[in-house]
């Protein structure tokens, strides 16, 4: 399967002469290099911080594959460094650490940059929004990466998803909410927008770091709380302490993560670089969602099997309720500037048109084979 | 960025003593390459057939994608030469000239194989099967994978999945089909076991090349066909031929597409290299779950608003009548051999955890949202 003659061919040497007589200093100046121009792959080491502990799943598996991806697929010349929250800088100053290049990129979730942009939560999830695949559609296949381009340029960063924790569960409540008025005073952890609409509707939101959680949820400080799904949430044992889980999870119906990378670093690097970089991202996007579905859905079993999880749906008035309370956030959002309008609106066409497609292939499917094979 | 000392201690050199005294010969004598033993990428020049007509989009893009990304992110070290169904051997004979090292891997859809073995459907899609998101649940949250490779490696080839169409339409009719009765003696276009389960339920279901099917239809050789979804159908132009477009697709709720490698080009790979080949893959898959979303949800709208195209839900007695066949045909598949029975309840059991988890997460929120929001 070697082919000399086609190597040369390519001219990715940019001249034979480089064949006939070899510049040893030159060739040596740059260890690990492929010559070729703007092709090469050039050696680089990169600082990765991150939102997540050390060795968190899912969420953190995410930043791990991204980074082992970007290393190993350059054969070793670009390295990764990943640094759990707290060991370079803390989880939510990743975002400034990239942009003053102290660090070199991110691995995190886009929604806790609220407070540089109201628009970063679209490029993550907002209530009642995009699934995994939808989301995609908005940023491969319609104008999303554009905008959030746009957005992250303001402050100096290029970012590209890598990740997403398909469906998460409504989360871990002490006690049945079987009513709108179960809501009033409820002291709830849910952060972002989804604590906002909660909220509006009645409840106490609250935004806890997930290691103060189960003792929250413990000693009474909170009756509920959402975390991932299934998968995440075992490992965490909020079964012990709060039996009913509660779906669908209105607030985060598809959670993107994402890398941020420095601009000028990413500036810097060749056009195989910079795939380089975005493939690995897209990778461990593809390989997130396929294995938050497959252990999710093992995690689940296990919560209702072997745990007596109760399964609760969240009734159909509370649901409507903070449907509307999300549609007057969402409106406020995009009221924030010229740029949030355009990203809400580019969203929400995008939105739309999955709803329209969705109702006759992946719902309609859905509902369907439920029908005929259970479930 | 730039960092010698980060270079020398991961050791990807393998000893200081090339820059110390470079051995200008050995350098020169493999250009391209990345030094470094296991991890390196060297250069190589690779034949991709493909089972895709010459510039077909959607499912002929996720084969340039794939070919393109092994190409730039390798620095131009790979060079992945693309050739269209019939250029180097015809459609079919894709899988027969990469298992005998005429060609280095192809690009394709696995049932095509089905004849090497009835089990390589589930490497595609079967009739209420998985969607792609299911199917990624298989491949890479559990054992699908495993047993992937198991069934190729017989034939010498080593698969990966490289692209995904999303949920497929169940066809252009030129008649309504309004109860079982109706599809008695119906002339349709519909390939693999999902023409075997047309079969069953008295449909006469014939298979027939993509570029015969415009002519077919308009001749009235045939009253129906299946195709891929909005946008791949919008560009072949049936909705002249045939205004009623029926949905739900029951017989590809997510077709997958991939590559097969030749198994010996495979395992003279670095670990470099083929996690290179296998993330260039998943990228594909990325992107094209993406894409499909997005731009059939946008030729949707051009079909139905330009074209005046009928959509018609397939009548829940014809869909029970097509779920039952397909039993029957699954369980004659896993009747075939000791490998095609345990892919077949490998299958079943990542399926029925997908349905459970399912119908608290995506099923639920689809079906909630569309209530709450509308289509």
């Amino acid at each position: 399967m070697w082919s000399r003659r086609r190597f040369l061919t390519t001219g990715a040497l940019g001249s034979t002469a480089a064949l006939a007589g070899c510049d040893c200093a030159d060739r040596c100046a740059a260890p690990g290099t492929i010559p070729g121009g703007e092709e090469r792959i050039r050696s680089r080491a990169l600082k990765m911080v991150t939102t997540w502990p050390k060795d968190f799943p899912g969420l953190g598996q995410a930043a791990k594959d991204t980074a082992s991806f970007i290393s190993m697929m350059s054969g070793g010349a670009i390295t990764v460094d990943v640094y759990a929250a707290g060991e370079l800088v803390g989880a939510f100053d990743s975002f400034d650490a990239v942009s003053s290049g102290s660090a070199d990129l991110y691995h995190g979730a886009d929604y806790y940059w609220t407070a540089k942009s109201r628009a970063y939560p679209f490029f993550t999830a907002v209530p009642f929004g995009m699934t995994a695949t939808e989301q995609l559609a908005w940023i491969e296949g319609a104008d999303g990466q554009d905008l959030w381009d746009e957005l992250a340029a303001g402050f100096g960063i290029k970012p590209f998803p890598a990740g997403n924790t398909g469906h998460q569960m409504g989360g871990w409540f002490r006690r049945e909410v079987n009513t709108l008025d179960d809501l009033i005073g409820l002291k709830i952890r849910m952060p972002g927008i989804g604590g906002e609409v909660m909220r509006r509707a009645g409840a106490t939101a609250v935004t806890i770091p997930g290691g103060e959680l189960y003792q929250s949820l413990q000693s009474g400080a909170i009756d509920a709380a959402e975390w991932v799904g299934p998968w995440n949430d075992l490992a965490s044992g909020f079964y012990r302490e709060a039996k009913y889980y509660y779906w669908p999870g209105f607030h985060e119906p598809g959670a993107q993560l994402s890398i941020g990378l420095n601009l000028e670093v990413w500036e810097d690097m060749t056009a195989a670089e910079k795939l380089l970089i975005q493939n690995a991202a897209r990778a461990a996007n593809n390989l997130s969602i396929g294995k938050f579905q497959a252990l999710n859905a093992k995690a689940l079993d296990i919560l209702v099997k072997e745990h007596g999880v109760q399964l609760r749906r969240m009734p159909d008035d509370v649901l409507a309720a903070l449907a509307a309370a999300t549609r007057d956030v969402l409106e406020e959002i995009a009221a924030a500037g010229p740029l949030e309008r355009r990203i809400y609106d580019s969203f929400r066409e995008s939105l739309t048109q999955s709803l329209r497609w969705n109702a006759i292939s992946d719902a309609a499917y859905l509902a369907v084979r439920r029908e005929l094979l259970g479930d």
